[in-house]
């Protein structure tokens, strides 16, 4: 049932979930509310059509395919913020210079088990495609790889690359950091990204553990949909320019595109009563690990494309870090054994008392997987909006947008 | 100036904090505010006590010492509710046979950076100790260091570890799982521990930087503090047996104790409104590298004194786990360049703007460090309750009392 609307067109990020589904960390449609979700596309279709508008952007074909599976798979999961929505931002990374499709990346290995790679401004997914393989490559050889990257740009969902070591049988970190939109507690000021940590383990008959979430309370995609919605937002998201209690969307997402002061506050909010410290904390550690220990940009710098005081040499960039960790859980026990472990863990969850209110308990990982098993067969539904935005990059790139699965079974 | 108060004497947990300190991560005196803290004391001195008491009750030198040095980091710390006040429980645990002091644990070494030790039913601090020391040893070589440990028992303030692997100028992570108190998204029933996530990366002229927090909302020590003052707890802390919001402390205290259902939630709440399902993330995490991976017990098998399911040979036992890192953040760029990366974020932060109601923004670890320096020349304040409790441990044991610093001056 297509609901009346006429969405703003814009290549920007818009952020719209499947509807009928609930969602684990991001915006549900059925909150935005603007938008059918009529039509459906095949994965592969979008992948190519994804693909092809990097390469028409001057993307050599791997690089653009790798970025395409990434931003691809967020809305066959259902994290459509996080999905080709994106793909109007990335362009204009690569026209305005400050993503660098085709760039050489540096990899330098300190010791058997640690990994740098210097990204050179290139694309996000490559760069991070190409660490967590290393990490992947180290832990097979000593049981655990970390590989740190420098000067790179949004790499997508963090969960993509622990899936690849998940596909090796490993568990895995991964974490970046990201542009300013959260307080530290007791601030005024964003300092900190919404600083996402993903993190996943393999399980035998059950689907595997992927816990992926930001360490902000809600993300900025939220705030947008409060906003285009005019509702007022709960106490306990954001603060203003004077650290206190915010519940206007529109005024909060004005003053952090000023970097005027305010903004989101870090998970358990405002506050040490509910533990606001803690997220603040966790955001300012996945920092440590992704922008000072990998040589890149940290809190405030990071995607500072106003900065004056750039070394000779060095360009505008967003210069976004990210952390790659895979442990190869086989030399702990043997791998039935520990994926039978993981098992009966998921199995104590899902049988455990469900709350009055509640109709079952959540593995992490789960809807997300559940949805995308959906999506390979019956397509995945991309929003109206998303796909105006599509089609005016694909007639500005000349490329041919991609087919519906409708008008593919004609 | 002295409270006046009776308070119950007993060698169970006190969670009590001095007084005029705000508290990052636990319950402050001055909500509990039923004993004073006049007595102070020589850290040597509560660790010669403490250890004097572990030997007594059958600890070899060393491993008293051990425990006696991470209990009382904790309360110059001002983290006292992981403190000496803990002393009792250990006893307890060593008279009932599932602590075992001296016990020999074992080490396997599966590559050059990984480690598993089996503590053997052995004092957590002892086999975390070992721990640290082997991973920041692997470190050394491999540039990181990963090493888990089973059958272990409560091990401390996390932090404690972390701290070790700072001296060495090492970054590094320590988590422990712990019995079930913690409730998953949309459940009833604890299954999950507080299990704490500590972090810490070194710095030069600024304190290092150590996030040391449970992924739960609030400690069981909050509760106990609310349920002693018969104070209602806030909306958000806890839920009953049918997963609905509970305010009443003794109810869900007397529910966890039972393993009736109901209990405290993760950091983020009930709901995924605020990020429940983070913390409940975060929660699982921790466990499935401290107890899945390790081969110890997980969810609400931790513990459980109760078990009669044990393979033969196997004693009832908490059967705790940990999950330590150390990385040798040297082989990532020059200390100095590193250490002031991280001097340059804590300056960003301690310079940046304050909400309107606050006066300073803290940088984790900062007030824990701050205490213990002040701590270490005025000496380490004791509240009156544990003193009296220790009182009697010490008589008991046939050990001398630890005299305070005002008799030791006189």
């Amino acid at each position: 049932m297509k609901r009346q609307h006429t969405p703003k067109i814009t290549t920007d990020l818009i952020s719209c979930e499947s509807p009928n589904t609930e969602l684990m960390h991001e915006v549900m449609c059925a909150q935005c509310g603007r938008c059918g979700r009529d039509n459906k596309f095949l994965r592969e279709d979008l992948e190519m059509f994804t693909a092809g508008v990097l390469e028409a952007h001057g993307a050599p074909r791997e690089e653009a395919l790798t970025t395409a599976r990434v931003l691809v798979q967020a809305d066959s999961r259902g994290i459509s913020s996080h999905g080709i929505a994106r793909l109007g931002r990335y362009l204009k990374g690569i026209e305005a210079g400050y993503i660098r499709p085709g760039v050489e990346m540096r990899t330098f290995s300190p010791t058997e088990a640690l990994g740098v790679i210097d990204a050179h401004h290139g694309l996000g997914q490559v760069a991070g495609e190409q660490a967590m393989e290393l990490a992947i490559a180290k832990a097979k050889k000593t049981g655990v790889g970390v590989v740190t990257v420098r000067n790179s740009n949004h790499y997508g969902i963090a969960g993509y690359y622990v899936q690849k070591a998940l596909e090796h049988g490993m568990a895995a970190f991964s974490m970046t950091n990201s542009a300013p939109l959260v307080i530290p507690t007791n601030g005024a000021e964003a300092l900190l990204g919404t600083n996402p940590i993903a993190f996943g383990i393999p399980a035998d008959k059950q689907r595997p553990v992927l816990v992926d979430m930001a360490t902000s309370v809600v993300p900025r995609g939220k705030l947008e949909v409060y906003d285009r919605n005019r509702q007022q937002m709960p106490v306990g998201w954001a603060v203003d320019e004077f650290g206190y209690d915010a519940q206007n969307p529109g005024r909060i997402l004005q003053n952090l595109l000023e970097r005027a002061g305010g903004g989101i506050l870090p998970l358990g909010g405002r506050t040490e009563e509910f533990g606001g410290h803690k997220g603040y904390g966790l955001a300012l550690m996945v920092d440590m690990l992704c922008g000072v220990l990998s040589g890149s940009a940290f809190g405030s710098d990071v995607n500072n494309l106003n900065r004056t005081d750039l070394p000779q040499g060095e360009i505008q960039a967003p210069r976004v870090g990210h952390f790659f960790l895979a442990l190869d859980v086989e030399r702990f026990m043997p791998a039935s054994e520990l994926r039978s472990r993981v098992d009966a863990y998921v199995e104590m969850l899902k049988s455990s008392k469900v709350a009055l209110d509640r109709e079952m308990i959540f593995v992490h990982g789960e809807k997300e997987q559940v949805r995308a098993e959906l999506h390979e067969k019956d397509g995945i539904p991309i929003a109206d909006n998303v796909l105006n935005a599509l089609r005016q990059i694909a007639e500005k790139s000349k490329v041919k947008p991609p087919v519906t699965l409708a008008q593919r079974q004609h």
